[in-house]
């Protein structure tokens, strides 16, 4: 039973959305239709206009936009630092919780050669000509704590050490708050590791 | 750090989503940004094309293209039984999961004095103008099993009973303080077939 093509689409069309099944596509469907037909109209143009506008800045691959994104445009950031992170989330959370001031990079991506994602997917040609013209002191790798992460660690660490950059890896171990008990043994192992005179 | 406008829009616009916070609102646009641009464009239109065509049948109050939906304008759905629900999705559950055959009456919600929700709010006036002609023989009440619910199958019952019509009110496997459209199928059809004189 069908009752409407275009609610039929709509519940369909939702489910692009990550973690989105048959059953809250259709719960989301009917909120728009019952209580949101405004947010529903606004959110259709939001959509529209980000798909159609927005696009990776040319040095970091950050979304922006514009050619450049606001941190690689701003005179202010260091452009001597560079913090090399797997995605846009990255930057946000570094962004919203940290005090960094340098620039970044995001591969967008991780390598990964069984799922065909190499070098040029992770767009490090454009990092190798940032690294090239000599104006980055540190490299600042962020990748994730996974063997994926750990492997493009490696990879654009070498990168860096042929263009005679300071490499550094942000710190791994129990996290702040965190009960040693029910830390994994890979953090906790890392951790011991990597400790440091007291 | 706002980095794209368009982008912090979207982030905005997903929320309007029921059960979408900021940070699955971020999820979301993040992953339609880079990896789904296809899929975002054509959920900008569904959603545009929804919000635009979707309506209420002139009838039973569920959601059409049309005057009429699809069971209020199909011969051969009995019109001498009308089962009167609160939601789209009520209807959506009783046709997937039961064999009933006759037509509905969908309420867009429950008797609530305290939300401002009375009996035009749940355009009653369009089920008594339905019971007016004569042709309803049985008011099946399906309303869920809450206070409010219970407290509209009895205004409804009411209603169908100044016109004579017969009352039934679905069977009470359907567990209490439950809502209908997360019923599971064995127990929403088992409560048809056991519905009795109300
Ligand atoms: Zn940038
Ligand atoms: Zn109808």
């Amino acid at each position: 039973m069908a009752f409407s093509p275009a609610l039929t689409r709509l519940i369909d069309a939702l489910r692009v959305l990550p973690g989105v099944g048959s059953k809250s596509a259709q719960r989301m469907a009917f909120h728009l239709l019952q209580r949101e037909r405004e947010g529903g109209r606004y959110l259709a143009q939001a959509v529209e206009q980000a798909m159609a506008s927005v696009q990776h800045c040319k040095a970091c691959r950050m979304f922006t936009d514009s050619e450049l994104c606001d941190i690689c445009s701003n005179e202010r950031r260091d452009a001597t630092l560079v913090c090399v992170v797997e995605s846009p989330a990255d930057v946000m959370a570094i962004e919203q919780n940290t005090d960094f001031t340098g620039r970044y990079f995001v591969l967008l991506g991780r390598l990964s050669p069984i799922d065909g994602v190499g070098p040029s997917e992770l767009g490090l040609d454009i990092l190798r000509s940032r690294l090239a013209d000599g104006s980055v002191e540190e490299v600042i790798l962020a990748t994730g704590a996974t063997v994926e992460g750990e492997a493009t660690a490696q990879y654009v660490a070498d990168l860096a050490r042929q263009h005679d950059a300071g490499i550094s890896r942000i710190a791994h171990g129990v996290p702040i708050g965190g009960e040693l008990e029910y830390v994994d043994s890979g953090t906790l192992s890392q951790a011991f590791s990597g400790r440091r005179p007291f």
